[in-house]
Order: structure tokens, then sequence, then C-alpha cells
């Protein structure tokens, strides 16, 4: 027999029941606030055009490469779960339904991990369904979930009200016309999504095709780049262009957080070298470490919030990549360091009053070393929440614990969901408003602080932190 | 008075009586499950010959190192402990009824370590001790466990069969010729103890008469070692021969991850050099590395499980090691790197879905950056259990709470108990199983998943995930 | 209407009342015993001379940079909180009733942080303050406390009296005249407070000054400085001056905790390069790394234990710096390597049992990686408490819970207040004795070890293994 879904309302919080009672009562402060997401990778073609999503497995599973990912490792072929390959000729397999009923199959799989807790909380708070998923159910599941997506209610606007998201934010290229976030800006929906500036692109002379990418830059902004000052000029100029489509900050995902501070004549010499497609691997990491400074520079005339997303190997599985492309969930986190490596910027910009940093690491070694003592000192600096891998229940608690002592909760911005699983947002701002709840709980239940105070925090970390923190 | 010994039921369950309840039905279901031992280093000679042992100083103390390192630590001479100088002429202290009392002496040293619980564990479960080890007490336990070696009921056999162990692995050299092994085979007992092959000797040119090694390697195989084929020729010769004395499994002990994936030329060249015994350290890294990859390729043919333990710094004490050899509680951990180390052999072997690789670490920081994304990708990954230094209730702990949101449970395999203290094998197991189902009750107990599943998991951490992962 | 300021007698404690109640029965124990400081950096002048303080801010604000750091890190400048600038003339807000109100108006900054614990300790049992501080309450707190600071109760050795101090080291440099320590030894008072040896501006050839320094040590001690020998055996006088100043301990602040062993040429070079001045960052490692060893072999000589505190990136704020000096907030830790590093000095020195040296790091992945490891063998060393950044509940609990298991308890030396705060020093150790006593009531309650074990425990690492370690 299925086995009831039933989420329990008291999950995620501390399991001694006084202090799950202080818990519940902070949750009741944030449980209803409007949700802000300041970063994240949804499209904004959903928005734009409204259109029904297509079937469950096209929604929930082909973009989540955190569940390909697990399905991947435990033997199951991309290819049966419906993924492309770009160089076989593999269509990956045709049938939605089929590839629904893996996952299904599978689902236990999941059992420990933060997936399995979005799932749960969308299978239930959107889709209502009163079963857990299995093999047994996954027929079921399917076809519910088939049935609602064709419905007015779960178009991606409605779903957007029903989510109570108050700000969306998406991540574009430089090189994106933002069209889509056009069309939303001219139509008369008033929900809030806007973009944000991720110049990888155009700035890592190792990203792919960086020299057109460069070319295609001057040509839509009308500038000629053939040295480094037109470069910044056309960079300048697509800041602006953002800005005027609701961006309120940059993003930066490089492979470590190496900044660089070099002469006039060194940076001229160094993009000389990146334009002509010839940079070496070397070079390339110092040219991308001037362009954070040159970025933070940037930012401090135009205010846009700069965000440091270092420590991912990319596209690791290479047989995966040369097969399936991009993000197939083979980037992985590396040892990553900030002390030295944003000393450069930092000499240069670090006290001025007028730049706003965002740093994330994938490797939590550096939250009590060197994070937390950063930001608890660099006026510019402060801490994202805990990223990607550490987007989960114990991921976030080690963000708390070892981080909190040393910069307080002041210097954090409050959750980001990162995510292109657009159902999961209200999901993943609810397991991190459920887990400070409970970390403060935790604090109050052992005299750290006072129950008035922790209230104040609850919605300081829910909203009033990232708002400020985005400029929102 | 001596103090009553009585090791609590609940000992290590989580102390709020509503977990802890999960925890206790949890444990009911896995308690009495066979022990699987598919990695340690006990000694073959006591299955093969089944001789009572000696006394409890060498059978307790002198192989430990676990014991004789902390004792070393707070200023007592290994001398004095009955270790034999090979150096200085130094035999050791010969009263083992001395080295057990000075051992009686110091056992508060013990407070708070896993050493402790494995210890008391032996003394009350399989000596039937009741009271505690202290000065006062130290010459009644000499004389109790003393006797009691003595008994039919002591002898390794017996004891094997009350442990209720399934199956026991050892590790040997490829140049052991496993005759104890084949003793126990050809025996009419029905105990299952096989071999695991560790070809370190013959594969790190660095090791202890590695180039007179392959010499032997070349003998016991019939096989002239003259090139890098006919020495992969050998190699695989003694896997096969491994494999027919019950070895499902190779370990291979590098100081690093680093993996290679040469051109044949390069091999050769390298191979050359390591014969010619004049190889440097940079070379002899390369060349271990391009055995892992060589290894992944026969495992890939035999089917051996392959084991990686990197990350020790053997002998660092170098006065120890001159005076006493190896294995003297010298071996420290080093930080270690997997993603950009393991990468030659992944991105040759890495989808390979005949490959089996089971990781280890000694840097805890690798579990939630590295090895989680790892094994929660690749298909030929998974997570050995906690290593050595972290085979303890806090360090089991921490394997689970920073790898299970990554890579599931799923991508991991049960207990090793790694250990040449053959008593404390039902100890270990006993903390692991209590531990996992501890883990489990606080993910019941805070709504992270249903007992149901939990239950299914215990049984799968203690029993299934080792025979499946080791093919058992 | 202003809060009530009320520290609950069980905070820190575990939450669970039956492990609370453990807890209080441990604490009860130790509350009371006297403070041994080992190491700090309290002002020799106060005791000498027992003046009394001038007034809040100056005692509290600006000593301290855990303070002044998180209002710095949230914008409010250095001169707002009226530290002086060297270099732009600016004098820092002479107002200390105006740097108090800032103060104030921020108090919430420190919610979740060790800062704010000791400072609530300090208001409610130094001053007697009754409600909490806030802008509402800031003046009356100004009042009440410069009000106190007149009395002849808040002079230095009167408070110093009341704390139960039983012992207070200070740090001085080896060119210190140590006339304070001498003015206090010959005054009738009979507080102790002893004095230690740190050698940095006299054993780093990149210390501001270094050659100067040099000359200096050789007019105090009549060596003429002109060869690493005079320089050893000037050295050597001025650690028996600190000697007959009470000194027990040496204390090292290095960059890593890099060692090294060379032969005397190469000494003889290294010594003659950083005596012209002109030595380079890799041979300044270096000749610190061969200081290291040097002291070690005059701690065996004269029996000073050696406390290493590396991994600390000094004035990593060049505008701070060069605008206010040093010891603003801006000293950042770094990753640091034990294993390799210390092992020079450990394969000369590691087995003689004359020596003594006490490990920090402020890199908590060593805990269990490398320290506790390194610890658990080397009778030489052990390991000095969770230090600056960790010197907070939950960095406490990574210490406890990282390092005994490996290393035990017996290996580790009490806990070091390490500060410039003398007001705070009650208020750290009760928190240090607050944490252990609670960590030790949770081995009880899962029954890892028994109560009349940890009671000993708890009386141990509040007072005699400091008392041991540091032979005091």
């Amino acid at each position: 027999m299925a086995k009831k879904l039933e989420l329990h309302p008291d999950r995620l919080f501390p399991t001694l029941e006084s202090t799950r009672a202080i818990a519940r009562r902070l949750y009741e402060q944030v449980v209803n606030l409007p949700i802000v997401s300041p970063h994240g990778h949804t499209d904004p073609r959903w928005f734009a055009y409204n259109e029904n999503f297509s079937n469950p497995t096209d929604l929930l599973i082909k973009p989540d490469h955190y569940i390909f990912r697990m399905l991947y490792s435990q033997g199951i072929s991309l290819e049966a779960l419906g993924l492309k390959s770009t160089i076989d000729g593999n269509r990956g397999e045709p049938d939605p339904r089929k590839v629904w009923s893996i996952f299904a199959d599978h689902y236990h799989l999941f059992r420990g991990t933060p997936s399995r807790l979005w799932l749960d909380y969308v299978f239930q708070y959107v889709f209502a369904m009163e079963v857990t998923l299995s093999t047994e159910t996954g027929e079921l599941y399917y076809d519910t979930i088939n049935e609602k997506l064709k419905l007015a209610a779960f178009k991606p606007r409605a779903l957007f009200e029903k989510f109570n998201i108050e700000v969306l934010a998406t991540t574009e290229s430089p090189l994106d016309d933002l069209a889509h976030h056009q069309v939303i800006k001219n139509s008369d929906w008033k929900g809030r999504v806007i973009t944000a500036f991720r110049p990888d692109p155009v700035v890592d002379p190792e990203f792919e095709g960086f020299v057109g990418n460069l070319i295609e830059l001057g040509r839509i902004t009308g500038e000629e780049i053939n040295n480094f000052s037109s470069y910044l000029h056309a960079l300048n100029r697509r800041r602006e262009f953002f800005k005027r489509h609701g961006a309120t900050s940059t993003d930066h995902g490089h492979p470590t957080a190496f900044t660089a501070d070099l002469s006039d004549r060194e940076k001229e010499k160094l993009f000389q070298l990146a334009l002509s497609g010839k940079i070496d691997a070397q070079s390339a990491e110092i040219f991308r470490g001037q362009m954070l400074t040159e970025m933070a520079a940037m930012s401090i005339d135009d205010g846009l919030i700069m965000q440091i997303h270092p420590g991912s190997f990319r596209n690791h599985n290479s047989q995966i990549f040369e097969k399936f492309g991009r993000d197939k969930g083979a980037d992985l986190p590396i040892a990553t360091e900030y002390i030295h490596n944003l000393r450069p910027l930092l000499s240069k910009f670090g006290n001025n009053s007028h730049l706003n940093i965002i740093l994330f690491t994938l490797d939590e070694t550096n939250y009590s070393r060197e994070l937390a003592p950063l930001a608890g000192h660099y006026p510019c600096l402060k801490l994202g929440p805990a990223w990607w891998f550490h987007d989960s229940p114990e991921g976030m608690r080690r963000f708390r614990q070892q981080t909190t002592e040393t910069a307080g909760f002041y210097n954090t911005v409050g959750f980001n969901d990162d995510t292109r699983a657009f159902l999961s947002i209200p999901a993943r701002h609810d397991l991190a408003r459920r887990m400070d709840c409970g970390f403060l709980a935790e604090l109050i239940a052992d005299h750290r602080i006072d129950e008035d105070e922790a209230c104040e925090l609850a919605i300081d970390l829910s909203y009033h932190l990232v708002k400020a923190a985005y400029k929102l």
C-alpha cells in the first residue's frame, strides 16, 4: 500500500521539545514573509511568455542536475534519463513517462539529501500529492502532475504569485539581449523579475569562444574593442544596460579567488594576449584576477553588488562534457584560498564605502578560517549563504556555527536559492528559514541570546538582510 | 574499591529519550547481523593453525599502535612497553606482566578515545571482566585474561565463530605465497577468511627493496620482468592468484591520490628508471600515479574492487623508525587532494560500468568538498567509511553529516574495521552500528526520513552495502 | 523600557535537562578554582603602578580589536571610535563618551559572538549593571562604569585579586627591560605576574627594524653580535634574564610552522644575510624555521616551555596598517601545515624528554588531521586550546570534538585567555570551563565516560593541566 505523504510541521527543528517550541515561535514570524531571491538561474522566458510547462520530466528531472547526478552515480545512463548527446546522435529516451518511472524506482537514493526534502515539499504543497513517490505510485504521480501542469494555476506567473515571490533575479551573459526581460517589463504583469550581470564569457579568456565573444560585445555596444580601455568601456556600457533591466548585482564564477592589480602597461599587454586567443593558462588566471579588480572599480562607480563564486572545477567528467555539454552534474569543488588571493583587490578598494562584495565558497574550511575573519573586518565584504553542495540542513548549520562567532549575523546576506528548479524555490527558502530558526532557538535555549533579539534576527535573516545587501 | 565495569546498553545513542528510543529500535534490527569485514590486517596464521594466543600483553598491547602510541605520547618509552629495537639491541621489557601494569596505571589517558570504548567492550564481552581496569585491578586483569587465553573457547577460530564473522579479509603483499590462506582453505573449518591484494611493495618505487621485489615477483610468476608489458603481465598473474585465494579487492596505500595517464613510451621510460633503482621522488610519484590507472584497467578486466587509501605520511618519526621499524604509531595524515589528482584515471575509466573504486581519506575536509561530490557523480566511485584516526564516534558522525547530503547513503559501503586487533572487531562493528542508528534516529526525529526507511537503511549500512560493494 | 541584564546560571550548558544537570554538577567543582593564565597580553604597568583605569572607552573599546573590528566591518570608521591615525594627523574622536554611544548603538552586531558573552559578564559581574546595553542605556552605562573605575576596588591589583587569579603571564619582547615586572617583584603586593619570552622582533628578519633590534639585543646583553654563535649566545642570555623575571615559556608567532635543520655553514651564511638587512622572503622563512629549531635546543637546556602560534597573516589591510599601525583587527588566518613543516625540528628533538612544545592553530582543519595525531604520538608535543577566532563556544566545542578521540584530554593544556582585555579574563575562563563541563556532560550522557572520571577531568582541564604544562 502506498505510504502517506505528510510533511511534519516541525521538520528540521531541534528535537528537544522546549527548544522546538522556541523554533516554532520564531518560524511563525517568518513563514509568510515574501521570498526575495537575489541570485538564481530560472529562465526569463517562462515569465515573459507564461506558457504552461510541458510535462513532469521536462520540468522536474531533466534540468535538475541534483537529481540526474545522483541517478547517474548509481549507474543509470543520462540517455536513459532523456538527456540528449550532442556528439553520438543519441537523442535520449524520448518518452518522459519512462524517465519518470526510472526516477520513481530510485527515489530511495535521495534519502538524507536535500533534494528529497525539496521534492516532497513540491509534491505536497504544489501538486497536492497525498502519497509518497515510489515504484508503485510513479504513474499516479506522472498523471496527476501532468494534468495539473495544463491548468492556468500552474503557469509560471501564477506560480510566481502563489509562491509569494517579491523579486526574482535571473543571471545573464553580457551578450544576452535581455529581450525576455524586456517583454516582462513591457507586459502588464506586476511580478518583479530582474537580471544579473554574469561577465564570465567576456572576462575569462578560457571561456568557450572568448575572442568571438569580445567581437560580439563590441558589436552590441558599438565599441571598437582593440585595447584594454575600449574593452573596459564596452563592459561599462553593458553593465549600464543591465542596470536598466533591473540588475542590482554582478556575478563572477571564477575557478579561484585570485585578484590582481597590475600596471596599465601590464594590463594592456595581457589584454592583447587574451585578444589574440593565444593566452596560456597562467596568464588567463592573471587576466581574470585583474578583471575582478576592474569590476570592483566599476561597482564603486555604478553601485552594482559584486558576487564572487570561486572554487568550482567545471566539467570535470570530460566524456560527459563531450557528449552532453555543460551543467551535467560534473562541476566539482576544489580547495579555495581567499586571504592571499583577494589581497590585491582589497589593498586597492577594501576600505571604500561604496564597494559591496558578497563572497561564496564551496570549500567549507574557509568559513571559520578565512571568510568570517575577512567579513568581520573589511567593510566591503559580506558572506553569501551556504552554496550549492552545502545548501542543505547540515550545510546551513555548519555555515552558521562556523561564521557567526567571528562575523556575526549582520555580515551575512540571508539566503540564495541559486536554482534552475523554479518549483523548488519555496521549498528551499522554507528549509533555510527553518534551519535559521532552529539555530537561533539553540542559542536561546543555552542562553546565548534572548528571544526578542532572536525574533528580530529571524526576520532579518529571512527578509531584511537580503534586501539591504542586494539593494532590492 | 574497584569500580564496576558495566557498559550501558544505550551507550553512544542520542541523549534525548524519544530519539534514543528510535535508535534502540533501529539497533535491535542490526545488533545480531553477521560481521562482514572486507578490509583489515589480522594475521591469517591465527586461523590457519588455530593456536592459543600467548598472553594479554602480546595480544592486546604490543600489536596495537592505538594503545602504545598514546602511552608513548605521555612519555613512556616503547622499550618499557616491550617493543624491540632493531638497532640498539634493546630487546624491550621482557616481562609481559610488567608491561600490562604500566598500561593499567595509565588507563585514564584513554578517556574520551575510541580505544577505551573498544577495550572495555573486549574486557566485558570477551573476557567477562566485572571491574574496570586500573592500577588496582591490573593484576586481576592480567591473570584472568591470561588464564582464559589458554582455553579452547579463546582460540582464534572459536572467537571468529563467537564473533559471528561471516567473512574476514586480510591484506597481503603480491609476494606473499598465501600459504596460510591455503591451509585455511584446505582445512575442514568453515570460516571464510580471504586475502586482499596490496601491491605497494611492487608498484611503489620508493618502497623498501622495490627492485628486489620486482625480481621476486618475476620469479614467482615465471615472468621475465624487463619491460613495462612483462611487468603488467606479472601483476595480472598475481592478481589472478589472489583471486583464486578468495580476494575480491585490491588496496592501494599511496601518499597522495595522484593518478597519471601516460603514453606507452613514457610508461616504458619511467618503468626502466624505476627498475634501475635510480628513480627520483617526482618520477616515483608519477609512476605510482600511472600504476593506479593500470590497476583500474586490470580491475575492469578481472573485477577486483579497488580501494585507494591516500594521505598518510609513513614513519614520520625517523628515530623511532630507525630503532623500531614500521607501524609504530608515527604514520600521520596529510592534506589530500582528489579532484585534480584523480582526473587522469577518471577521464579514462570514470564512466566504465565495470570499474569499482572505493575512496578513503585521512583528511576530513574532503568529505563535503571533494569526496561526496565525486561519489555523487561518478558511477565507478563509492566512499569508504571514516578511516583510522576518524574511526570513532565523533569521526563517524562527521562522516555521515558531511557526506550524506551530497552522496546519499547508497554511494557509501558500510563499515571497515581495518584492524590488527582481532579481539576488537566486534567492538568496532558494534560502535559503527550504534553511531549509524543514532544518526538515522536524528534524521527521523527531525522528520527528514521515516522510520521504515531508516530501518531499511540501518540494515543496508550494517550488512548489505558492504557485501554488494566488495562483492562478498 | 530597558531590558533586564541577567546572565542565566545555566548558560552554555547542554539544553537537555538531564545532561544539563550533569554539567551543573561538574561546573560546581571548577567554578571557584583559581584562574591560571599562562599566555596573554595584559599590560604589566597596570600591576606595577596600580593606577585607576581612565574611562570605559579607553579600557573596554580602544584596546579590544574584537570590538572595533566588528564595528569597522559594518562601516564605522576607526577614527570615529577614537583610534589615532599615525599618518594623516587624524587624532580620532576625542570624546570617549561619544565613542561609547556609537558602541551602545551597535551592540546588536555582537549577537551570537563571544564578545557579547564576555561583555555581558563584565557588565553584570564586574560593574553590577542591571539592564542590558543599548542606545537607551548607553549613557547610564558610561556614567556608572566611569564612576566605579575611580574606586579603589577597581584598581588593577584589586581586580586581579577579586578575579582570583593565581598567576598571570604577560608577553614581552627580548628587548624589553622588564622594568614593570621588576617593580611588581619589588613591591609588597603578592600577586603573581610573570613575563613570557616573545623573540619575534629578533628572530624574524622581516620584523620591522630587525637589524636595529639585533644591535639593541647586543647592547643589552653585552654581546657583540657578529656571527650566528654570538647571536645565539645573546638570545640565551636574554632567555636567562626572562627566566629570572618569572618566565616559564617562550612564544613564537611565525607565519607558518616551518622548521629547518641546517648545517653550521648554512646557518652562518643565512645569519649574515639577515644581518645585512637584504634577506629575501624565502630566506627569511628558512631563517625563522631554523630559529624554531634553535629555540627548541635552548628549551631543552633551560626548560622554558615553547609555544608555537603559526598561521596569521599580519596586517592584511595595508591602508589600515599604514594609517593606524599593528593590531587593528586585520590579522587573518591562513591555511597551515604542520606534518612536513615540523619534521626537521621533530627529527632532531622530537623524542627528547626535556622538550615541551605547545602547538596552536588558526586553521581548524588541523585539529583532527594533523595536530591530534602529532600530539597523540610525539612526547614533546601538546595542544594549546582553541585560539583567537576559535576562542568561543562553537570553537571550543569543535576543538574538543576533533582532538579528544586521537590525542585524549591529557595531551592538551587547559585554557589560555590570550587577551589584552584584562576585565574579560574571568569571563573567558568561565566560558571555557562551562564549555568543557558541557562537553564532558555529553560524554557521560551517552555513556562514553563515567561521572567520577569526568569530575577529575573537569578539574584537570580547568586547573591542573595548565599548571603542569607551563610549569606554574
